[in-house]
């Protein structure tokens, strides 16, 4: 509008998730006119994570070491594999902070739809991982989706044969949620997946 | 959590407005998984408008030329002065499209308070403007706060003095604004600003 480099700046600031015309031009205007050590802090954060970070040789998740902070970590269960289709999946369950074993990191599900199948989700890496490490139980974590489901039904196949437990994580309302704003899918599944008290 | 360079990055972009802790990662993951491009230009933009943009040396705005956009076009109307307190101010009018003539950006108001003098937001460069050009009307867009009512009060005394026409922008219920969702503040305003229908 009155500046090729800030139109641009703009155009660059769409690349972010959730971000519009006008929350890009409120960013932009924001670090110009009141933070630019914080944006070329930014630039120079984003230059070094796009250069370094690349994926965990063992679970596949995002790092820029040659094992991630949990592969690495000693302390954590190696007993439990938790199998999620992202790192995104990874840094929720950290983040609720229960979790103290291992992952693998699909990146992806399978769909035959597009053409994507169990190599281009790691199962190779998985079933040797399974039969290298003292693992006893994978928890399944995919999401509820048809293909998450169908992911999860693939690898449970697999680990039962190689005598492994397979869990899959609950689905239903969350805690705190109210009844009358969860969606219908939920609802059923939640319906059908009661359980009696004891 | 499991990678420096990501915790950093996500650290990061908390320099911009309105984005938290889980924005901060939805973006990183986003950026690294599906996007590196875009981080990459988006860095690069950011560094090059934090270096080039400065301020026009017209009407203070924000530009990485001498003279910004609007006042190097010779086709807008120059007897007209807009005077804002930001530059986000002119790119929200600008966005509206129906204001064809030239601004000039306080980059504050007054505030006795804070110190903030008639000296800080530049007007004596805004007198000047007065004198050189053929400016026949002042409109006064400051913020409808006390400081930006204030402000406007100063610079009307002073263009008044000086013989040229001060118009304020009318403030009141915005079109398609609801009365319940209104804050008390504009409504009462918008009563004691009420006008006979002719
Ligand atoms: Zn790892
Ligand atoms: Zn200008």
């Amino acid at each position: 509008m009155f500046s090729p480099l800030i139109d641009e700046l703009m155009a660059a600031l769409r690349c972010l998730p959730s971000v519009g015309p006008k929350s890009a031009q409120r960013m932009a205007m924001q670090l110009l006119e009141h933070d630019r050590a914080g944006a070329l802090k930014l630039a120079d954060c984003l230059v070094r994570a796009v250069e370094g970070v690349e994926r965990c040789q063992r679970c596949r998740t995002l790092t820029e070491q040659e094992l991630c902070g949990v592969c690495s970590n000693t302390r954590r269960d190696n007993t439990l594999l938790c199998v999620v289709e992202t790192p995104a999946d990874v840094l929720a369950i950290e983040q609720a902070g229960s979790y103290q074993g291992k992952y693998f990191v699909l990146l992806g599900h399978l769909s035959p739809i597009d053409g994507i199948g169990p190599e281009d989700i790691g199962i190779d890496q998985l079933l040797m991982l399974l039969d290298q490490e003292p693992i006893t139980e994978i928890i399944l974590a995919t999401n509820p989706t048809m293909e998450g489901e169908a992911t999860a039904y693939y690898i449970s196949e697999k680990a039962q044969r190689a005598g492994i437990t397979v869990t899959r994580i609950a689905h239903g309302v969350p805690l705190g949620g109210e009844l009358e704003y969860i969606d219908g899918g939920t609802l059923a599944h939640a319906f059908s997946s009661r359980r009696a008290i004891t």
